[in-house]
């Protein structure tokens, strides 16, 4: 297969985006675009007219992802092909399988590979669901806390927060993620232990972070007088270190095929969420995750939600140039979802080699980053406005409130408010406006798209979230890198030990050997 | 005085930019230049030995300072004159004096305009002291909500979760920010009304948001059959429409010289801040900001911590063509930190004319985003460390712990391995690693630089928000453009309530005037 600049498609791109539709142009932005320019599945709606595209650009994006066989290899992960591996150098030689954590429903697919993971992931559901049954039972656990880090912190918690809505009565949920040790206490302060039942996840269970926090809040638990065994549930790998009854009351598993940011709809996201909204509320998530799967694989290219949001990802990044992606949800309780989204991707897509091991000379995954609308309006948006870098935006909004309290005033609701200010955004970052002051001039063309349903509930989350995981992995295919490893992460974590070493040393009173990493000891010797 | 692109220094530097300094060369990043390349000030130590610097390109950014005069820029600014304007258009034409709100205590500026606002804003404080001394005797209120939106949100919601540690005990403090129902709701939910106290925060008196909350509580507070005034106070400029005693127990004011990002230490945050840790812990906070303000205009340029940090933002944005910044505390109580510092920095500096009107031909203010370390590290680490886009970074930390709460674990405390990843990152970063398989090959020179204080208290976190305040000043005074307005956030303001009054026809069963908005409408009309 040639490489991404040889590509035909890529080339007529980069001809293409020598001029780019100007959106501020008379007759441009119109209403006939806004409709012309729409996806839809799973009530779910893709407005992309504010994009920077007409139907060459589209015709071309279309034609890279045909060139680049965009929607067999979705398919081949789906159906659990080995996609986690660089060509011809030690790599993690496995599938990439998060779509078999969810395929409960009608219209699964059916390779073998793929069928094997979801019945093993059916059974740790299975055992799920009795375990909660005897929570609710015995009423011994009102309150759950859920430790660990990156993928098994970042997913579940922007979940959760997104459907707090329809939590238990009754019930709390925290987080514990952070090695500062403050993250734990500030938890341990506001809760009942003797009430509080702890979800450990790691799934090699030797993550630094979630063992030392594990280890902290057993000391707690001891010193308190209960029995840490009796508070402690495992998310690991089977046979990891924790994967031991003598330390948990039960041990839930995950499987090497599934990375940490594609983990929110295993038992790494399944313990807390059906803890705090019940079983039948989380199976309405992961019914909306399968949907979207399906859709990904299945749906014609260009009805296919999250593989145009990647041709549009892949025109703003390489062909206007564009470092960064803003995602902006108009809706509070997604307040941690661009978190989990800017580890989703970056983590994915943050790599300089393609999968044949060559360095890429084109630009990979972009910086993802945002903060909920309106409050975003009233910050950063003067830089997206009239700022001299461009910021592409993915908006996020949804039709109904999920509380449905609301006020009128002066005329309107609160969420017509909201749903104003969205649309409002969306044109006047496109269009701009033209004034004799310069200070008051809009330079328009900041392309964005709007993603739009009818209500935050769970099955329109498991939707999104799943939206944002193909849009992800169609991008990595596209790019043809891999997106499911993360090589990058390691170096950090082998100079830390070195210095935890002489941190040890130190703390055991002998002089510290500054030649075993003489950098990690300038700055030591500061403190 | 000549435009950025014709300053000598500027020429000099962009010359050395053809050819930085290696950091992955042996013999380049040594521990003594970790020594070599640091500040230190008020017990905060700037490292920056990690950045891409050596001494010609320091030499030509303090010439750069001197050459755009930012010293007396900042003395000026300090002293009262009307630094928030452009030549020869329309504009706000004021002072920015968010010094002169913490002005109280030794080697105070002397002018008449800054003395003056200082007198003002110390009245406001002994307004507030004697009425929180009455909150105190009657216990009336136990749980405070702030409403207000961005930097009447941003600000004191990132400095209240920092110093939560510090909090008096049985207050408990919430914050209501976005027009999105649902976050007043989910917040309503969870406190008693009776013994609540809503501090409504909007200069202007008018900001939608904010006021479209305040009615929410209201209507909230009258079927719980409780009084609104006796529950609301205004924090707002004298004069407005929320300057009212028959609706609000007492009113706090702000002026037009500080604006909404600044405003932290006005009563903007010292209401709801000396409500949560007491008046002493408050002041103690201004205490630390006056002392950084001081700093920042007395001290010599190379000893001078926001001076040398705007220089080396500088070097990376123009020179260096890096188009992000990450701030990233190791610290989770500053969770909150980066998002205020995104609205500091980018509402500022995201500007597209110098103070003459007349269009930049160069970068201004860099996309500012961030996350705590470690949890960062298991997430957009990749791209940081393995992406192609180079990502620039400030690593915030502390020697010391918050709640002097941590367990030993493996011969380390929580604190010592967090500090270790702090160094371990900042080190891995610049250094990289060379390696026989290309996905295991870190590339390195990414630069970065590390503020370390002793502990993250009241007076330590007054002088990290006035550090960041002045950074992002000085930056401004050397690109020359008006850091103290926002027009670029008008246009949407504007569009919005088009479709406001759309939203309002519809529900008043009137058919929609079309024509009045024709894309808002376009939008509109899928709901």
């Amino acid at each position: 297969m040639p490489k991404f600049g040889e590509l035909s498609s890529v080339q007529k791109l980069y001809g293409l985006a020598q001029e780019p539709i100007d959106l501020t142009k008379k007759g441009v932005a119109t209403p006939k675009r806004i409709d012309k320019y729409l996806t839809e599945a799973m009530n779910v709606r893709l407005f992309y007219g504010m994009e920077r595209v007409d139907d060459k650009v589209l015709d071309a994006l279309f034609e890279l992802a045909s060139e680049t066989e965009a929607m067999e290899k979705m398919q081949a992960m789906q159906a659990g092909e080995v996609v986690n591996k660089i060509e011809g150098v030690e790599s993690e030689n496995r599938p990439a399988l998060h779509t078999a954590m969810r395929d409960f429903f009608e219209g699964r697919v059916e390779s073998a590979a793929a069928s094997e993971a979801t019945e093993l992931a059916y059974a740790e559901c299975e055992k799920l669901k009795a375990f909660l049954c005897e929570v609710d039972e015995t009423e011994r656990f009102t309150n759950l806390v859920q430790i660990g880090i990156g993928g098994s912190d970042l997913g579940p918690r922007a979940i959760y927060m997104g459907l707090k809505a329809f939590q238990k009565p009754g019930r709390t949920v925290h987080f514990i993620s952070n090695v500062d040790p403050d993250d734990a206490a500030e938890v341990l302060h506001n809760i009942t232990l003797s009430k509080t039942l702890f979800v450990i996840v790691s799934k090699s269970g030797t993550t630094l972070e979630t063992r030392t926090n594990e280890e902290y809040v057993k000391e707690r638990l001891k010193k308190a007088g209960l029995n840490p065994q009796k508070h402690l549930v495992a998310v690991t790998g089977k046979g990891s270190p924790m994967d031991d009854p003598d330390s948990y009351l039960r041990a839930f598993y995950i499987w090497d095929y599934v990375g940490g940011r594609y983990s929110a709809t295993s038992m790494v996201g399944a313990v807390t969420l059906s803890f705090a909204l019940g079983m039948d509320r989380f199976l309405d998530f992961l019914r909306g995750a399968q949907a979207m799967d399906k859709h990904a694989r299945t749906a014609p290219p260009r009805e296919n939600l999250p593989l145009t949001a990647a041709l549009l990802g892949i025109w703003n990044r390489n062909f206007l140039n564009l470092p960064t992606l803003a995602i902006i949800p108009y809706s509070q309780a997604l307040v941690r979802f661009p978190a989990h989204l800017q580890q989703l991707d970056m983590e994915s897509n943050g790599k300089h080699i393609d999968k044949q091991g060559t360095r890429v000379d084109f630009e990979t995954g972009p910086i993802i980053w945002g903060e909920p609308g309106t409050n975003g309006q009233h910050s950063f948006y003067q830089l997206i406005h009239q700022g001299t870098t461009i910021v592409p935006i993915e908006f996020i909004g949804f039709i109904e409130s999920q509380n449905n309290e609301d006020v009128v005033y002066q005329g309107t609701s609160c969420q017509e408010k909201l749903l104003s200010n969205l649309f409002a955004q969306s044109i006047a970052l496109a269009v701009g406006e033209k004034s004799e002051n310069p200070n008051k001039n809009f330079e328009g063309n900041r392309p964005n798209s709007v993603l739009l349903a009818s209500r935050l509930d769970p099955y329109t989350l498991g939707a999104l979230l799943a939206f944002y995981e193909h849009k992800v992995d169609f991008q990595g295919f596209i790019w043809d890198i891999n997106s499911f490893d993360q090589e990058g992460v390691q170096l950090g974590k082998v100079l830390a030990l070195k210095i935890v070493d002489q941190f040890a040393t130190k703390r055991s009173g002998k002089p510290i050997d500054e030649k075993s990493f003489p950098l990690g000891h300038a700055y030591l010797k500061h403190l």
